[in-house]
């Protein structure tokens, strides 16, 4: 019998698994997690506002959510002076880096971006047959100059960046953006990945004016807005990009939970604002534990803080131990980022028992510090 | 300044809308629907068990559902008798048909589904730059033997059939269906889209063998189970299939009501049978109806009922007319089924109204019977 005919493109993609779920994690070993601290889940949960409309809409979950998500649009529009047409609603930032990707990159198409950001823009690139051109990280920020460069010499038609980053946790401020903006070539869309956007201390306004045709911002509510298990997000671009999107898009693809969960909760911003008191909170308790086990915390804008072990042989054996501790945490896989671990800011109770586990460690020789590492 | 450079094939498409949801209906007309009869939504929602569980999981919202829905996979397997490698879920069956048409077309590529059938599935093809040739109903039936003459001709790579069909609501039993699978030519896949499955009054068992490497099965939970706004499916394939789709599909796109309420309402079977039954009620309302009206009423196994207005120019006008008493129903577009409307069986309240109503427009000479055309 003949077999089914897959296009080109499909046969030559390796069988790859982006991320091994938390899920997944705890099937292999047969235990559940003791500490759920690697996919940067905001660990403070989602308004109460946000809840209850969820849980509401569970009656009413017979009808299709609006395709055209106008409430949310409407609402999104008001909140940053925008248009609605500027508004593209999506099922998270995986799926709208998706439909950028399909609409912008074919075969052989130049991409950029940083060796080691979030991999899923990469997959997506891979899965419509670009060509990604890598800009190493350099003193653990995305090099904005060289990535710029790199723009330039093969005439990149996206690049992608994440601000603040994934996964450091470094940050650029609105200047430093918009001289990276005007270093691009013509015609290159910059993808500003501002998940972690809430996350930043003292952030000094919109970094890109709204709607420049040059970029397009994603914005989630799997972060802040601790809606991760409800999958949903907007992009916001120029009319013209939100248009081609439409000719696409899954048009029925986004939940009525996330609908109306986003609504509710951008009706909610003092919530907001106290997970980023809450998050930065966790954030000066992990410089704090890595200031006593003498390691270099990298100062992070995001809900997650990335440790310096000093070596990728250090951190790849932290990451064991905690695995085998039934401790979820993230390592980066690229050099230089490979001798990091990055770890979810958890609660205050999840916080301290990663403390005390780690100081543990510690004690048993477990983690190599950075002093000793530096006097190497 | 240079715009952004779409890719080709996006330039080259038009800027279409596939749906006009009965939300910008209102937002048209400025008035709520009366009656939301259109879009083939369950008006018999969701099973408590299901609507339980979704409520519940807005508490643990803020994690990510699991991107292998394993807990879910594992019981289709068991309730199908499949290996869990037979099956991908997705965010309902147009994401899926995305994700099979992305996985098969490529330029050019030549598929074959009937003309008026489900336009999702030709939207995707579309966005893929594929050839659909398309082939006319027969008697409000999908033209088996034309279909697969089609596929032998241009050496179909896909083929998209509904089984029960929508939107006629007619139906083929296995023994038809096994036969249509032996006259597809080898290296064709076909796409068996049973959204409405479970509204078949007397199904004959599997229409196809369970991972038949030529066949992709499509279920939904937005139909009996009533959870459209849930955005949850799955579909049933060979592991060759299934392992394609993981190289490209959205690993974190399914959301985490979708995969509980799912799971819960698999529990549920008795839920599904009183919507079974409660749906043949409904059917057998609207096919007195039609008898009423001097109607012919196409008799369905799915959840709506096509009424036979006998001319396009009939339907037209009748669509017409009761979008302006905001009854929200459809017309398919392509002939020979544009000469039907297509309601969804309501609840016994909004049938009543409807039956008042439509006895209301017969009266006042605004619905043409089919006993008045058979004798012109």
């Amino acid at each position: 019998m003949k077999q089914p005919r897959f296009t080109g493109l499909i046969e030559s993609l390796p069988a790859v698994v982006p991320f091994v779920p938390p899920e997944a994690l705890e099937r292999n070993s047969g235990r559940p997690l003791r500490l759920r601290l690697g996919a940067n889940e905001s660990v403070f949960g989602a308004s109460p506002r946000a809840r209850k409309a969820m849980a509401e809409a569970a009656k009413r979950i017979s009808w299709y959510g609006d395709p055209e998500s106008f409430l949310l649009r409407e609402k999104l529009a008001h909140i940053h002076g925008l248009r609605m047409e500027n508004l593209s609603v999506g099922s998270g930032i995986d799926d709208l880096l998706g439909l950028v990707v399909r609409t912008f990159v074919e075969t052989g198409t130049p991409v950029v971006t940083s060796l080691g950001a979030y991999p899923t823009f990469d997959y997506h690139v891979a899965g419509y047959g670009g060509k990604i051109h890598y800009v190493p990280y350099r003193n653990d920020h995305n090099d904005l100059e060289a990535l710029a460069e790199m723009a330039q010499r093969v005439d990149a038609r996206l690049v992608y960046l994440a601000n603040p980053d994934n996964p450091t946790g470094t940050w650029y401020n609105a200047a430093s953006l918009k001289e990276f903006l005007d270093r691009l070539p013509g015609g290159c869309l910059l993808i500003l990945d501002e998940a972690y956007l809430e996350f930043v201390l003292q952030p000094d306004g919109p970094a890109v004016d709204a709607g420049d045709p040059r970029v397009i911002c994603m914005r989630t509510f799997s972060k802040a807005h601790g809606m991760a298990g409800a999958r949903i997000g907007y992009a916001i671009a120029a009319p013209q990009i939100v248009t081609a999107f439409d000719k696409v898009r899954n048009h029925f693809g986004v939940n009525l939970f996330g609908q109306v969960g986003a609504l509710a909760s951008l009706e909610d911003p003092e919530f907001i604002e106290q997970v980023h008191a809450l998050v930065e909170h966790g954030r000066q308790d992990y410089y704090s534990l890595a200031r006593e086990l003498g390691l270099r915390a990298i100062p992070s804008s995001a809900n997650f803080v990335a440790l310096d072990l000093g070596s990728e042989a250090a951190a790849l054996s932290l990451l064991k131990t905690l695995m085998e501790r039934d401790v979820f945490v993230r390592r980066p896989g690229a050099p230089p980022l490979n001798r990091l671990i990055r770890v979810t800011v958890g609660t205050p109770a999840a916080r301290t028992e990663l403390r005390k586990l780690l100081h543990q460690l510690a004690a048993a020789k477990l983690i190599p510090s950075n002093d000793v590492q530096a006097g190497a």
